[in-house]
């Protein structure tokens, strides 16, 4: 075990050192595309080198990718990895930790000398927080052919458009389609991610296997009232677009409160005019609702927007509903769930197997090719933030785990 | 009156070529110190130099102004005029009104070429909407000589300095100070503005006199909780700070609603992180309370402050409440308002003393010199908006009162 311990601080130190590739000066910020996503690619493009890969490559979307070559030639490949584009103000760990746990278990491979009887690609995609351009896992759907071209034409908060930013990066936007991945030269996806959530911890568990990933419904919600001079406006002759808005903010919670297993935010709001002496005359809000069960999703989705609607009505606000995204829960392949099922008992931990209330890569992969996820415990339950933390010894678990893993695949 | 109301007309035409003069395209903005802010001032120089005016002239802050020099030498000055600034999406009224009222006064004076016992400056201040450094009265303060030179250090939302943005205008920050007017010089202020709010509509009169200004609290929260994945965080682990200032804006509402004549408004918000998978970390609100009467305002604030700390707390939410501004209720001046009273009732017109809900120079100049405020019935109380409406009818009564209150104090 000191051997894995020691590959363990290892990742754990160059997660580190990723979070220092930053867009702003004291918080990590890493947006798809970016000069600070270059710097990150490129330290660990150095480590797939230092570790004797057999080709390191960046795809036209911007994905980073190492290969670990088979035994022989015409083996499929199995591709294990996560993303290094980060929320704003984001933890060290969330997608990071799982391309340099891939990484370790090259390493580890090479320094047995050991050579599978498939080949596997270490990938690290370019996009999955959607932080830039409000696309969803731009970087995995490029490899399961499921990039969307129109998107090439959105453009991001300061104008540049898609089509630029991946110029800009090195890519060229008509070739994304050719990166595509043929399902029948794979073996699978795996992918080791922090929980994000406190399930694990509240049992006592280093790691757990991932059942299902929750579906999720994204709105954009605009109130309507009308603008009007703070200080002249009676308050009985107001329409403003902000109480309806907070209105609705608190509906978001109290159905989320009521809803087993359901999880509803509002994450961003803008007012207009936006000035302090000036009634806010529009409101804009993000919604955010999970629930495993995609019926009992879209149920509330329903609730809420009856609730905005009658809201805003009370008030003389109007109300405009854009569904922004929506995508179904997706399930786990069983067979390589089982087979982490396997390593995990094998270890003699006991086996948790929960829903993540968070999107990954591996929604997108599990179009292409089986597709399965090891969470590691988090410290608080705490993602999305700079708090985010996890344990030397649960990362040394994930590796031993994903090690018996390979072998376990290379049986079967 | 005919000539009165083709006075009027030519001061509706002149509010909507102001109206042009714009930082964005589809919206009237034009804030402190901006090319916008200069085109304006240039065409109202030009007004003033087509009018005869003596002497046009742009102290440091930015104040342009048009002097018509009295009967004889050594004489006092009265200031007439208003603000050429504007809030975000403005109307074309509040402010350009009032200094194109008092250029019409004069151009009256000129055809009839007569000169007062008194000198009339026609002042367009800089700033009165405090949109660029959420200073207050950066004009009429500067002309009152309360600037306050540690202001100069502010920076604006592109990190542009105070001090760099002056000197851009054409100013010298260091000679602020010397700008300001000697009281003993001075006969007065007088401004004539929309009223911004509905009670000269609902009394169906034309013009009103203002009898004091109401005094203002404006105050900045910070809510700071707990940013976590929208997805993995359940509901009740959390610390939205979002949903906490939601229950505040509602609170600010209901006070606001329950206390005669108070006025309670939200008008910023500003969450962090700000993206819409990540639970709100903190929020940051602005708060504007107006009454009549100061104590009532305190007592106002006190609750709310007392509300957002308790609500805070129940979700485990920290409440920071920091003071930005505190202006106490400014009487207009006696003698002066009795005039304009005369003035009115002079017409024909019952009299309306009203107290203004929004700020003005006035406040400002009243520590400098005696100050009225002339109000002018505009359509649904509608202002800071870019619906604000006044008539021609209105305008021209307000120039006729206006007109009679040069004459009663040529008779003072």
């Amino acid at each position: 075990m000191d051997s894995t311990y020691a590959d363990a601080r290892r990742v754990m130190e160059r997660c580190d050192i990723l979070s220092r590739y930053s867009e702003e000066p004291d918080r990590l910020t890493r947006r798809f595309a970016t000069p600070a996503l270059r710097e990150a690619q490129d330290a660990v493009a150095g480590w797939m080198r230092d570790a004797g890969m057999d080709a390191v490559h960046r795809d036209n979307v911007g994905n980073l990718s190492g290969r670990y070559e088979a035994r022989a030639a015409g083996a499929r490949t199995l591709l294990l990895g996560s993303h290094l584009d980060t929320v704003r103000d984001a933890g060290k760990y969330d997608g990071p930790l799982g391309v340099l746990v891939a990484l370790a278990l090259v390493e580890r491979l090479r320094a047995r000398r050991e050579r599978l009887p498939f080949a596997i690609d270490v990938v690290a995609f370019a996009d999955e927080e959607s932080l830039r351009y409000h696309t969803c896992y731009l970087g995995s759907a490029s490899v399961a052919g499921a990039f969307n071209a129109r998107d090439l034409a959105l453009v991001d908060d300061d104008g540049v458009a898609m089509a630029a930013a991946i110029r800009a990066f090195g890519g060229d936007p008509a070739a994304i389609a050719t990166d595509a991945r043929r399902s029948d030269e794979l073996l699978g996806y795996c992918e080791v991610h922090i929980e994000q959530g406190p399930v694990l911890e509240r049992l006592g568990r280093p790691v757990g296997v991932v059942s299902a990933i929750m579906g999720q419904s994204r709105v954009t919600i605009d109130f309507v009232g009308q603008a009007g001079h703070a200080g002249t406006v009676p308050m009985d002759a107001r329409h403003d677009a902000l109480c309806a808005a907070s209105e609705f903010v608190l509906a978001v919670e109290r159905v989320g409160r009521a809803t087993e297993g359901l999880v509803a935010t509002v994450g961003q709001v803008a007012v207009q005019p936006g000035a302090s002496n000036v009634i806010p005359g529009a409101a804009r809000l993000s919604l955010d609702v999970r629930h495993g069960d995609d019926e009992r999703r879209a149920e509330a989705c329903r609730l809420l927007r009856r609730q905005a609607i009658d809201l805003g009505r009370e008030r003389g606000v109007a109300v405009h509903w854009q569904a922004a995204q929506e995508s179904p829960t997706t399930s786990c392949d069983a067979a390589l769930t089982q087979t982490l099922t396997t390593a995990i008992a094998s270890r003699g931990y006991d086996v948790t197997s929960l829903p993540s209330g968070a999107g990954h890569d591996a929604v997108a992969l599990s179009d292409l090719t089986p597709a399965a996820m090891l969470f590691v415990r988090c410290k608080d339950g705490v993602s999305h933030n700079p708090a985010e933390s996890v344990s030397t010894d649960d990362v040394a678990v994930a590796i031993a785990v994903m090690d018996d893993f390979l072998t376990l695949l290379t049986r079967s």
